[in-house]
């Protein structure tokens, strides 16, 4: 992500990080507790903390004291879905560190996880704004299911060769933009907004994430490695059906479909030839104008949302810069 | 368990069972779904749900329309627990049925259960009694993260020699214990009692849950497996440092501890020899009346709290009906 330029963004981001490390604990059992400190400690850019404290300012949670509790649970919850996906995957690594069932075991990566779930509730239960609780735990409960229905659908997907574009887009929904868009409903609740408010942030949080996802998709492929810090071309090398993959084959003629998905099923030692060669069927199927299209189109969409909101002006200015922000990544 | 005798349990039993089959469902996506519905219809003594619809019932909860949102959740987020621990144990079944994660496999049990657990909270959300939500979220976050510590001190146990019988004490009392008393604090509080009426109900089952895992600690050596249904001294076999274990290095001299200490290392392809003299070395040392005489000193202090409770006689009796027939069970 390009550097943060408002000093707001860096306030609330200091003023998070001193609150998440505050909820740390000496507590016992240590296995069961060390790993939750570990994971929340190892960093990430704090995007749904972020954004949830932004919608409570927009709203006049000017102290944070509203909104805070709600950007601790958006973020632990986060994190243990970080935890049990990097157990499903078999993940060595997260943020170049060691997994928490790699350092620790599979056992302890799963009951540690579930006690991080139970702690999100705990957070959004001590909202002090104590009459939007309610209204919290009913958001919270439907972001955090459809959290979960996307990482099934992920799953599902990997041994389906019949995923339509619509099924994609939705599995990116439900596994990624739905908790952005619920970082912001939530703030803006905790800090006593209209549901209808809230449902335009959530909105704007959706359709970012959404084009989000498409960019991190594109970069994948087309992405500038000395400006990513990626290795160029991962998902064609892992075989990854992303919108670039589904795109392209509904493009594609048969001849070229049919090269694409054989391409698809191998797995050669040096893939050099095998990204070069798809990512060229690829560009010249257009697909990396098709998915900046869809993606611009996300982003319009999401910025009209943001628009339509009542309240801080210069707060929004800020969501806006940290959404253009996300889609610029560089790392 | 023997059979119910009271038809206020088994009424209690057929309308939460009613309950819980209306919210089994036809969602998408099914790998996710499915194994839930699985596991919830795999039966149990729902004991859980019972003594939190009766808790209700004392309190004048005569429909129990307050309670029944908390019966089903502390119904679901105990088979959440069975779920993650199946898997964690690597245990091939669950009432005589495959396991969620050998039917299918880890990745779902993991998944599936991470959603029971946030289905549970949906559940206590859609109490009736809006104002007793703040105070069940309480407890019930209070009670879940005592589960997981818990099973932590569980694991933790298996590879440690130097466990105490109050550590012991104090495991078994968070893994079993407190959601026994949590199921009953809950229904009395959706039914409107007051924080102190339901300590009282918490502490009642608490007790019985200390006094019915002793039970189940004594039988598993010195029951009669025509009446158990379950192979006698699986404890032994298995090296499982239970209460007996622990009062027993307490209670033997120097040369009986060593010997014991001893068998507990070994795993005998038939292990009829080591079940013989661990069993008869107890015996000796006087442990099954030790056993027997904290279980009753626990049942007896659960009885003392649920006399302490205002509210209707008869229900009361039930919940100690209830209360001997899970302490003399014989299945």
């Amino acid at each position: 992500m390009t550097k943060l330029s408002s000093p707001l963004l860096n306030e609330l981001l200091a003023s998070f990080l001193t609150e998440l490390r505050g909820t740390f604990s000496e507590k016992e059992p240590r296995g069961l507790y060390a790993p939750i400190d570990y994971i929340l400690d190892l960093g990430g850019k704090r995007v749904r903390p972020l954004v949830a404290l932004l919608a409570g300012r927009i709203y006049g949670d000017d102290d944070n004291a509203a909104t805070m509790p709600v950007a601790l649970a958006v973020e632990v919850f986060h994190n243990f879905t970080l935890l049990h996906d990097d157990i499903m995957d078999d993940s060595p690594l997260r943020r170049g560190q060691l997994t928490v069932h790699e350092k620790w075991d599979v056992n302890t990566g799963i009951l540690s996880g579930d006690l991080m779930l139970i702690q999100a509730y705990g957070h959004i239960c001590r909202c002090p704004n104590t009459a939007a609780i309610p209204a919290l735990l009913k958001t919270f409960n439907r972001v955090a299911t459809g959290v979960c229905e996307g990482q099934q659908y992920d799953v599902d997907f990997e041994v389906r060769d019949d995923v339509t574009i619509s099924e994609y887009l939705k599995m990116i929904e439900l596994k990624t933009a739905v908790l952005l868009g619920g970082a912001l409903e939530l703030g803006a609740l905790a800090a006593g907004a209209s549901q209808e408010e809230a449902d335009h942030l959530y909105a704007f949080g959706r359709l970012t994430g959404l084009a989000f996802q498409l960019q991190d998709d594109l970069l994948d492929t087309f992405g500038d490695s000395s400006l990513t810090g990626k290795r160029t071309g991962n998902d064609i090398i892992r075989n990854k059906k992303t919108f670039l993959f589904l795109k392209a084959v509904e493009v594609l003629g048969q001849d070229g479909r049919e090269e694409l998905n054989r391409w698809f099923t191998t797995n050669p030692e040096d893939p050099a030839e095998k990204v070069e060669r798809v990512t060229a069927m690829m560009q010249e199927a257009g697909i990396p104008e098709a998915v900046a299209k869809l993606r611009d189109e996300f982003q319009a969409e999401a910025y009209a949302h943001l628009e339509a909101v009542s309240g801080e002006v210069e707060v929004k200015a800020v969501l806006r810069e940290l959404a253009e922000a996300l889609l610029q990544r560089k790392s």
